[in-house]
């Protein structure tokens, strides 16, 4: 096949013990939860060369059924809140991105903004913002709300919080802060841009009381794939989190996302779409199906139950274990998107409620691929090659083992073939994402000056 | 007269280029806004065993008067915002404490109790939260307020919040996470405790998200000097951040506050108080006297105007610059308690409007002494002694150089007399002032269990 002249993107996606929801009870993982347990995993990612290293987020623990959440390690309480995190990593690395989940339903623009600026300017541009919705009702809870939020209630807030954020990484020029002892002048302030937004949720003056930051602004990610997730990414993302499972979905998303680009004035490469993977690596196929099976034996039911009901958002507790989804299950609020693409899995592969749970439980979702390095070096490179991907967020099922596992076996793979770097192109993550640093919109000289 | 049996606690209240408002346009300045200059500070801050780094913070730029504004550097525009910065610090520090401004006003109590939860998770144990509520009308201009929020409901805001954030903080056991792999149980549910707080401002759930911290939870550290302010201090303050300029004042506010704690059932221990002091540091009085013209000499006029309007709420920049204060000016809502120390001031000394904002622009309305290392301790020493003060915040004039010559002159000579530690007593911001590790509200076993 004719070779993309681009090379494979890799974020690291860490998660505390690993991303299978029973490493943490593995006799291999590091249950540790101090800030040296992380140090040693983004120093791990950066020694590989990743582009970023990954933290998501939520604002509730998931305690609907505590007897269930207590029983895993992933219940929504994270040992650190991320952008402090990020930030406490920012001054003990040096080349690594530094991708931050927030949601735009239980934030503020202009502190988000604010933090989000702090962090890319103590980084030396490595900051990056992964925005996300929330529909959870727990989180709502936390927030003065009775309910939870509506899905199109939450992307009009959201699509009105990206242009607020957008509009204030502007209020300042790059050169606008010329510190002029002798002349006693500290900024320039011509240079300087009031946002003055009036929206339906945010009235927002501004400017934002921090200088422009290293990368113009932090690079915007999304993980979206509802109808208004796919074009409010289209307008604003600069990378995708995906998660789809097959080839042709991800062709299909990949195809669908990026040509809606055009509308919006961007071009193809202003988006880079990184699928999560959640590889099981071995050296050889029954050495990577006998780690999977280790992991799977420990997934206890009540939480392989009740992960099921949080990623397709219905409760298939009072069905029988060994009997097939049921077919009249309603659409919910939460996550439609992620709902339908765990039930096409279901009816694909005609799974049993125990088979579906121990499908997602270990991949929570996300597309699985145990075996050799070689194996999926093959199934990554088939996937960046057919434009199905322009690399891909690593999500390792234990922690620090499964990380070490892709680096020391998968990465030399990838290399071997071409598709991965030996060294960082730049020193800032849009440098070495390949993505353009962004002209401030006001600045004096540009089409788009307003002020 | 008779020695307290304890030391004096020194905080290093870390501004950009210094306190001195002109100290920017000073030749020895460093005007670098790099990380690597603030964290130089807070290594000589560490170094010399300094109790904890402080910062102040806005959430606007104060731009009111753009062309006054751009001839400073503190105009609101900070180079880094402060959680974020001082989770950056505390991966490359040890034993310094690290203290952040948020204000009630502007913020949400469960994203502000997480991230500094997680800072205190980060440090080891070592953070600390400065509790203000803001005037600022500008700031209420980025956060949807068609107006400044009114003295009263600011305090009501600020009560409730604080009840909400130190209530959040105590939403799980510090052994709730027993990770009991074979067993098969993350965390015992007994040991979590959701708040159900309904307030007039706020509904909050809980629990928060994220294990309690080393510190049970971080110093909560005030400013208020106004009544509100006093009794919400002597009700959840650890320690103050005073702003009185005589003996007499600082001696009635210390035993004004000391004699409420009583009142909410805490003893005099549990709350130090910390009045700000300006030092400029020479060899001689001459030198000292030298160092500070050299500075005061560099404040431009529409700067030292329009300082002096922020600190006294006034705009006096259509009198004569060389004749009287007014003695009709209007109480304004912006600060009430600053406006009158720095009037009480102009009045007790008969100053005119340029000898005030002379006054006032370098140590901007602070406590400021000017002399030898000697001279320096002995007001230390005797506003300590006589109960004015447990210890103080260092606002060196200028960085790094007046934050080294109070380092290398004062402090010395300081421990020459017994007052200051030579090694830290403990790991923990709270060890080292001498604050107990509070006892969660909860926990079995304790009175006020509640759940």
């Amino acid at each position: 096949m004719g070779r993309r002249k681009n090379k494979i993107k890799l974020g690291a996606f860490l998660l505390f013990t690993g991303h299978h929801v029973a490493a943490w009870r593995h006799p291999q993982a590091s249950v540790g939860t101090d800030f040296e347990n992380y140090f040693e995993l983004a120093k791990l990612a950066e020694a590989a060369k990743f582009d970023a290293i990954f933290f998501a987020d939520g604002v509730a623990a998931r305690l609907k059924d505590v007897e269930a959440a207590s029983r895993k390690a992933h219940s929504g309480v994270y040992p650190f809140e991320p952008i402090t995190l990020l930030s406490a990593l920012s001054s003990v690395t040096r080349n690594i991105g530094l991708i931050a989940t927030a949601s735009t339903s239980f934030s503020d623009p202009y502190n988000l903004a604010r933090q989000f600026g702090s962090l890319d300017r103590l980084s030396g541009g490595r900051a990056g913002w992964n925005l996300v919705t929330s529909s959870d009702q727990e989180a709502a809870y936390n927030f003065g709300h009775e309910t939870r939020i509506l899905h199109a209630d939450r992307y009009e807030r959201a699509e009105e919080f990206a242009d607020v954020v957008l509009g204030l990484w502007d209020s300042w020029d790059d050169d606008a802060f010329i510190r002029d002892q002798a002349g006693g002048r500290y900024f320039d302030p011509e240079k300087l841009h009031r946002l003055n937004h009036k929206g339906r949720h945010f009235k927002v003056r501004g400017p934002l009381n921090i200088p422009r930051s290293p990368q113009g602004r932090p690079v915007l990610v999304q993980a979206g794939a509802s109808g208004p997730g796919k074009e409010l990414a289209a307008r604003t993302a600069e990378a995708i989190f995906a998660a789809h499972i097959t080839l042709e979905e991800a062709k299909a998303f990949y195809a669908d996302v990026k040509g809606k680009l055009g509308a919006y004035g961007r071009s193809p490469d202003d988006l880079k779409i990184l699928p999560g993977i959640f590889p099981v690596v071995g050296r050889s196929e029954t050495e990577a199906q006998e780690k999977f099976e280790a992991l799977q034996e420990l997934i206890q039911p009540q939480v392989g139950l009740n992960l099921l009901s949080q990623l397709s958002g219905v409760d298939l507790s009072s069905y029988p274990l060994d009997g097939p989804i049921p077919s009249d299950l309603p659409v919910t609020n939460a996550g439609k998107s992620r709902q339908e693409l765990v039930l096409d899995l279901a009816r694909r592969e005609n799974l049993t409620i125990r088979q579906l749970y121990l499908r997602t439980a270990g991949a929570r979702g996300h597309w699985q691929v145990v075996g050799t390095p070689s194996q999926i070096a093959d199934v990554m490179e088939e996937r960046f090659e057919n434009y199905g991907a322009d690399g891909f967020n690593i999500m390792a099922p234990i922690m620090p083992g499964g990380l070490v596992d892709f680096i020391e076996l998968v990465v030399p793979e990838l290399r071997r073939r071409g598709l991965f770097r030996t060294e960082y192109e730049g020193t800032t993550l849009r440098e070495n994402l390949g993505l353009k640093r962004p002209v401030n919109r006001f600045a004096a000289g540009t089409a788009a000056a307003a002020e």
